[in-house]
Order: C-alpha cells, then structure tokens, then sequence
C-alpha cells in the first residue's frame, strides 16, 4: 500500500530556490521526547510522477507546474520520511543526520539569513535539553517549537490530509473511519509519550491541555525493563503478546470464588486489581513467566489511559477520541486494551480511534512550522490541507490528490497537480 | 484519645434475651476482601459507664435504662472492635473467631432460629469464596451482605455519628471536618481495596457506583513484592516513607533540561512518566534502592486515583471526595498525595477527605446490618444516628452522648442516656 499526500517545493519566480537533486533531503524536523527522539524529513523523489489525472510519468519527465498568486512553482514530488531514535542514544540520531548531509541546515534557500541556514525545527522537552548538544556536534541551531502546538498541528494534518488515517479497532478488526473535515472538531486528542497529554482540539491551532497522566509509556518500558529484564520496548511489547495477564491479575472471580459481581456489571474475568495476585507470599518475581508480567503491565497502562480518556471526553462532550503516541506503535493488544476501555466506561457510547501515523505527530507538527516563518522552499501544509479539504477549488487554485495508503517504509509519498 | 458512640443491648420486656457478661463478645462481621479481611464486633465493656450529664461513673454501678415505645432497656456500655488478616491467611482468621468463643453465632438470642444462631453477617467476596470454609471449619453461616451497600452504610454511618470522622490531610497538616449532617449528601466514596470503587451516595442506601480503576491497593502490594522483596504491607509502606521518587521517575524537568513547561503549568518537579528514568539501560532492579522503588509505586498509585477520583466528582458536581478502604492505613505520604492530586487537577476547586475508620467501612456496614434483619440484641445503628443527628429530640427517645476521638488501639467506646 502506498499513500500520496502533497509535498511540494517552491521554485519562485527570482529564481532564488535552489532546486532539490533527487534523493537529497530538506526541512528535517524533530521531536525529542523523555524516551524517543521522532524525526521526519522530505526527500525529493524523482522515481515517480502522477499527473492531474492521477496517472503515474515515468522518472524524468519534465516536472508540471502550479500557478498560484501569480507565481509559477514547478512540481516536485517526493515523500515524507519517518525515523526514529531513543533519547538516550540521541549520538545515533547525530550521526544520522550528519550522513544525510543536512549539516547546512533543514532550510536551504541561499538567500536566507547565515544563522537560518542552520536551523532545524524542533519541538518536545529535548530541543531545550539538546539544544548546545545540536550546535556543538553539527552546528545546527534548533528553533524550538511548542510540544503541544506541534502535536495538534500534526494530527490536524494527518486527520485532514492523508486518507485513511484513522481508525478503530476491536476485536481484531481493523476499521477505517471517514472523517468528514466539516465535522472533525471538537475531538480529544490522546498522546501517549514517556506520559500522557490530552487535548481538546477546536480547531487549526486552537486547542486546550485539558488532562494527561504520568502513567504512560515510559512507565510500561521503564516497569517493564526492570520486572523482565526486556532489552527493548519491541521486545516487551512482543512479550506481552504471548503472556496471560490472568495469572497475575487478581480478578472479580478471584476475589468472589469465581462468580460475577453481577449486581454492578462486573464480570469474573474484569481485572478487579492488576498484579493483585503477586500479594501471594509463596512467589517471587523469578516464578512468574515475564511474557505474563508484562502483558498485565500493558494491561494496566492501556487500561487506565483508555479510562482517562473517556472521562475527559465526557467532561467536554467530545465524541471523538484519538490516540497517538508511540507507545501504541499499531500494537493489536493495546488498541484492542484502550478500545475496549473506552467501550467499557462509555458503556458503548464512545469509541477508540487511532492513527497509522501515531508516533510522529510532534514531529510532524514541527515539519509543518517551517511555512509559517516563512521558510521558502515548504508550502506542504498549507497545499495539502486546501486541496484535500476542498475539492471545489479551481482556475489558479492548487489541488493535491491523494491515494493509496502508507507504505510500510514508513514514508508518504506526495504530489501536486493543477487543473 | 478516646471517643465514644452508642451501642446498646436491648433487654426486651419479655426478658428473653440474654444479656451479656462483660467482655463477651457479640455481633461479629466480616469483610472479606481480595487482599484483607476486616473483622468488627461488639463487646460490652463494664469499665466506665455515663450519665445523662455526661460524667463517667465507676465499674459496677447499677446500669441505667432508655425507654423508648414503652419498652424499658437496661443502657449497657461497650465497645467497637476493629481486627485484621490477611486473606491468604484466611486461618488466622478462623483461629481469632474460634477464641473468642464465636462459634455459636454473632447472634445471641435464645428465641432465635437454631439456624440463627450459627450465622455471621459477612460481605466482600470471600463471603461467597470462603462459605463452605466458615461452614466447615466453625459451622458458622456466612450472611452475605452486598459489598457496597455495606461501604455506603459504613461510610454513612461513620459520617453521622462518629466525631472527628473525617479529615483532611496537606503539607503535613492534618485537619478535623465538621460534617453538617443536613448537608452531608451527595458525596463521592472512594474505596481503596485491592482495586478502587468510586460510589456516588445520595442518602442512606441510595447510591450508584459509578467508576473504579483496577489500579488500587493489590496493585501497589503486589507490584511492590515483586519489585522490593518487602514481606509485608506494613513494611512497603514504611520504606517507601523513606525513598525519593525523582531517582526513578522521568519529571518535567529531566526531559526539559531543568526547565518548567511553563506554558501549560507543568513544572519541572512534575512527573511526566512514573518510573520513566528505568528506560536507562545502564541500571537494572538491583541497581535501584527499594525505598525509592516504593516510593514511585505508591505516588504513581496515589496520584491516579486522586485524579479518576477528581474527574469522577467533577462529572457528577459532587463537592466532597470522601476516601476510604485498607491502602491508605493513615499513611501521611499517602494522604498527601492523594490531596495534592485532587488539588492539581481540581486547580483548588475540591479537597480530598479521609476517614479515621478508613479501612472498615464495610465490616461497620455489615455490622450495622444485623439490625435490618431484626436479630435482636443490635440497635446501634438506628440509635447512634437518631442520637448524633438530632440533638432536639427529647421525652421518650433516645440520645446519645458522643464524646472525645477514637483511640488507638482501634476500638470506639459506646454508650447511650435518656433525657
């Protein structure tokens, strides 16, 4: 599956731009967080291009132009890429920026100020933590961007721009939503970091922190790591997948000899407390399997995010929530957790939405902040969102189309075209 | 400290009940939980007795009577007493029962039933899981009481009658409530078990149980066994007095470089992710103290249920958070984080309350429960609450003095006076 969304870089008329060469990278952003450093960069890629009909050119055909306020932009296509680092190896993250040679910067027109040449947007608690790190080891400036300013713009984006970009899941199965854009907000957004913020989105830029929790995803790696040794997060969550949260978890049939509390809705099986069982005097940590260690651990978190969510979507009648965060990582266990959480406490009323590109909304967001200073070169966000928000626009307009879906590169590929 | 309430032998007319010899005890009830069973009962107590005007008289005066719809009952003084066990160590609960000559019945009448006699009110789920082991071992029937009638009939009961009840608990400042009988309802109850029920009480048995978490007492046990090798509760609790959270958890502050997230009111000292600083490689479990591994466990726990508490009173406008159940056991730094957590996400606007009989709410209730079934022998209920509640009334009913705070060694002292 492939997902083209639009990217485009401006060649303006004083012919200022200097044009990408295909392959090379532009406007790398980052978002630094407690456990990940998340990191997306454009690349123009000259390997295909779709025409206003969607149809795909051959590699080397004269690139199309767009007109807009009266200026003419050639039109490259490329893609979107997506990495990742952990926090505490951030000299891995420097050594892969400095071999995609963006030692000049993530902003490369000529005629900007020397200092903008070297700039890279970032946003999350690391662009202050690294920031002399940054400038030490590659010279580069980091223009800090506000975390959460960043996650809403990200989500707005995806959620606008790239289709198939949410949905639920329960029970194993897998369901796109269609989002209609005149009708996305309000809708709680869930990020699930090293900790969790909420947010009550209302709009472009237009947002509340309205809750969160410390009991996140770094709580689930950094409990994990210590009760089962786990050498990393992919490894705890695949642990999890082959465990049994029963055999730590004390639950309602437990505690009341294997009946239901049936009075208030509480089945044998409901967790009445997790890791209730290891108060059991005749086990150590060692007798217990870690796969179930660390499945009740996911349990746990999953559960209790999935509850705070919908108690502050209720709070503020929202009736969407989204879950983003790389704690999720398109895990089936923990979406079908969080789903079935938010089911549970609504009593059917609200459901879990997540989206493919979770993990990168900070970072997504930072990308997106280079247009609004004025960088050239970047016009990606606010192309994407005016042509797939509006299929009316025409005459001098800029259109995008989008198809397809994500690849499993982790990269999306974009295009613009006019009519 | 001592505090006294009422409790009351009837001697009926008929002169058919027997009256009890001091120090005998009566009216045993159980709460049987995932974690502990709670165990309540009467003893009468021919220490002191009290007069209308209040002063004590010497041991062996002649008792006084209440007249109440012209019966005529001889006022006996006594006491309420609280005991613990572990549920894993359901025998050294039987063993207590069986000493204190039990075995014929928590209900003493002579007139009763045979079948009367050999029963005992009991709630929580082990009073259906260790039916047959009470039946077997001591031939006593376990009268199963519902779980949470008999928290909100503790808690009401407890509210209403008991002085110097209910407390809050910030910076190391303990402070009395004076609770206005008139404007007690409604309130959220909070019970801290092995997992959490969150009860909206309207009234005497008008209730809703509208939230919980899985996240609760066993959790904090049983993770904390795993994580500390602690033997006991007790000992989790005093080590995690002694420990530093910052060692382990992932603050605010360790992700922004020492700053504050000023911005949306976070400050560095905040914890962003609980046990968040565990994702270091370089440590394992043994690397880290125990008092500080505790010390996390318990502020994560703390604090989780402080705000699911918060964002539960908040949804239904209730302006008092009342806190209850066996986890607390009143632990300072639990109380305060408790407190603080409300207090954060409320920005000031509720207060959390502790009670000083937390972890008996539903033994009390199923005590109180002998007198809704008409076992003779047990008016406590009815009479402390008419008593404490209504200092008008006069002529033929019954007052109650209430007098001085509870004890330590866990037990209220009761009596009862005409006017």
């Amino acid at each position: 599956m492939e997902a083209r969304c639009s990217g485009i870089e401006r060649n303006s008329e004083d012919g200022g731009s200097k044009a990408l060469a295909p392959d090379e990278i532009s406007h790398l952003a980052l978002d630094i967080g407690g456990t990940l450093i998340k990191l997306v960069y454009f690349s123009r890629n000259d390997s295909w291009s779709v025409d206003d009909k969607g149809a795909k050119s051959p590699k080397g055909d004269s690139p199309l132009r767009v007109s807009c306020s009266n200026l003419d932009y050639p039109i490259l296509y490329g893609r979107i890429h997506f990495a990742k680092f952990e926090t505490i190896k951030v000299n891995e993250c420097l050594e892969f920026i400095r071999s995609k040679k963006l030692l000049h910067g993530g902003c490369w027109h000529h005629e900007a100020p020397v200092s903008d040449k070297n700039v890279i947007k970032a946003t999350g608690g690391g662009a202050y933590k690294f920031a002399d790190l940054f400038k030490e080891n590659l010279g580069l400036n980091l223009d800090k961007e506000d975390e959460m300013d960043c996650l809403v713009s990200g989500a707005n984006f995806l959620l606008k721009a790239v289709h198939h970009e949410a949905f639920t899941y329960m029970d194993g199965q897998k369901e796109f939503v269609q989002i209609d854009h005149n009708d996305l907000y309000p809708y709680l957004l869930v990020n699930i970091g090293s900790g969790v913020s909420m947010l009550k989105v209302d709009g472009d830029g237009k947002f509340e922190r309205v809750s969160g929790t410390n009991v996140g995803g770094g709580t689930f790696w950094g409990l994990g790591r210590l009760l089962t040794k786990c050498k990393s997060f992919d490894e705890l969550l695949e642990l999890s997948h082959q465990g049994n949260n029963r055999v730590i978890d004390m639950l309602v049939g437990d505690i009341y000899g294997g009946m239901d509390y049936s009075k208030f809705g509480l089945a044998s099986t409901t967790i009445a407390s997790s890791f209730g069982k290891a108060i059991s005097e005749n086990k150590e940590l060692e007798d217990y399997r870690p796969e179930d260690v660390a499945r009740s651990l996911l349990r746990m978190i999953s559960n209790n995010i999935g509850q705070i969510s919908y108690l502050n979507a209720l709070r503020f009648g929202l009736k969407r929530i989204f879950f983003g965060g790389f704690f999720i990582r398109g895990h089936a266990y923990t979406m079908d957790t969080i789903s079935v959480a938010v089911n549970f406490w609504s009593k059917g009323e609200a459901k879990a939405m997540f989206l493919r590109h979770e993990g990168f909304l900070g970072a997504l967001g930072a990308f997106m902040s280079y247009e609004k200073n004025n960088y050239d070169g970047l016009m990606v966000h606010q192309l994407v969102e005016q042509v797939s928000t509006s299929a009316s626009y025409s005459g001098d307009k800029i259109h995008s189309s989008l198809a397809g879906d994500l690849n499993d590169s982790e990269s999306i590929g974009c295009s613009v075209y006019t009519t």
